[in-house]
């Protein structure tokens, strides 16, 4: 099995909506550094998962839709509890959508699955994997 | 499949038992920087894998039993030759057992497995990882 | 000369004002991993620069009054332009005032000069150093 | 289930064929930092999954085959696309001949699987992943 | 006494010439991680050390000219010893450069010294720190 | 001004010897991750501060007298309360002695200053900085 990683970050605000999330409910804010990971059986026939330059455009693109926003006020995630695990799982999920518009290249239609890891502090971090 | 990460170090003395070990045989130490990682298929209802807070508390009160010890010491690794690998595994097997007494939450009963990760320096690590 | 650093963190939501900010001007918001590091000439008579639990205390006392917050809408940074800069400069006197009150040890008071760092993610981090 | 990883680096140049590969098609070069974990279900009587000094040594006698090197020019990568995958599935091969031959040591033949990552930036990396 | 810094990286090949370099003499590679730091004793009018979008872009314009390149063959190092020392030198004269140019904005012309630091490994790293 | 610096580590037990220390003063251990910087006015006539080979042994050679013992028991270290901060003194003390018995090479005779830091955790370190 090989694997591919891409890293990028974005800088938001939000909120939390639940007890458990203590001061956290309160308006804060956090910079995810996000490492987007590809996987899959074989390489294509270049000897890469997929290419690399669409990858790191493809996550880039994606974030410059949240970062420096505030997510409480983001339409795509409306009613959403914008956890570290919830966005973890809506950057994955963009990413597997990108994959199949083709925007990753003919060469990603061959990857597997999509990991997506946001390290929101140097002690914490989150992540969720999902088939493409 | 959702995971989540927290972070914690110990600094502890030891020796290991077996020529394997070489100079390590002799009373020495390390600094174990400690990831502790809990998985789970779908999201508690807070939209997490379980309470942060309560996931790096129940960390740092199992490490704070060891830190500043000479675990060769130690009572409850009596009889452990206290490689970075059977560390981590006491480590994962003591937040299992923390997560069926309810320390971590009543959210965490539904987290799948636990991988812990020890650091011993920068250029190497072990980890265990095992089904809650 | 020695110095001797301790890290910790906050995440925090802010706006900038300027144009010189682009985007940045919208709520948003970062974690900032915050290294503090004194320096001083000479040890004291235990063989450190300070006591070092002392020294996280204080950086995490401090840090707990901005975390989880809006900085738009704290009191202490009013008027301020929270800047990566700004808020190095704000916890660096922070601490250099809390030197002064003995809240970090006698020992302390040999301190000779405070630098904080705050990293605002991977690829940027600002600091700021002063005298005591 | 247990891991262990070694940390090493090589620093080598290369050309990319492919037309993907743009201008990473000129001679260029990388130090890619290679992380080697072997996982293996139990431990060995010495409750380790392997002895980490051969492990270390392995894997430094392996990429000093290639460090300081121009992989164009290297026998044994003769028709290899010399991409960050193909170099991961390269060294995890090396390693898991070095299993067989006994060179990590007899507890090491208890090694399920090895999987190698190379670290081509702070922003980027490839890994294999192999049963032994 | 303020700084800022960003990261960016470049990819290349090259050869050192002088006994001292041993197998560093052939042909290999290396990927440099580059930290610009920017110093000054007071900020700008914004709060800041200088507008850190600009620096980010005139850091990696600067990069792409060296990036996937062997470094024997370019123009601008011509005679050059391309060491890991003489490339700080080279990056932190044209970042200077830059900035008398004012394409770092005329903040940045308050801006006192400059320091780059080339990541070569894990293990070894080399900086440069020039007035501007 | 240049500068280089190379990374090694040593695993140490010992106890420190104060009240301040609190735990610490039990026997226990840590990694010391070292970092050694050299730096010098201008380069050698190779292009380097020195040579980063000799550099490197230097480093590990003296922290091979050191690594995996007690410090309590290491005759070199009789009577110090061994804290990073003295530790840090102690590794750049020696490395001056290096310099000055030749053991870096000729061109180490015009390294103007060592700096040693000891990373103890990912969230504390100390250094010491002083003339050769």
């Amino acid at each position: 099995m090989f694997a591919m990683t891409v890293r990028d970050h974005m800088m938001v605000a939000h909120s939390l909506r639940g007890e458990v999330f203590g001061p956290a409910q309160q308006l804060h804010g956090a910079t995810f550094v996000v490492d987007a990971t590809f996987r899959r059986e074989d390489l294509d026939p270049s000897g890469v998962v997929l290419d690399i330059g669409l990858a790191s455009e493809a996550l880039r693109s994606l974030l410059s839709g949240l970062t420096y926003r505030n997510l409480d006020d983001v339409a795509e995630l409306r009613g959403a509890n914008t956890t570290t695990e919830v966005l973890a799982r809506h950057v994955a999920d963009r990413l597997a959508e990108a994959i199949d518009r083709g925007d990753l290249g003919d060469g990603a239609r061959g990857v597997a699955s999509i990991a997506v890891t946001l390290h929101e502090s140097h002690v914490a971090w989150a992540s969720y994997e999902r088939d493409v």
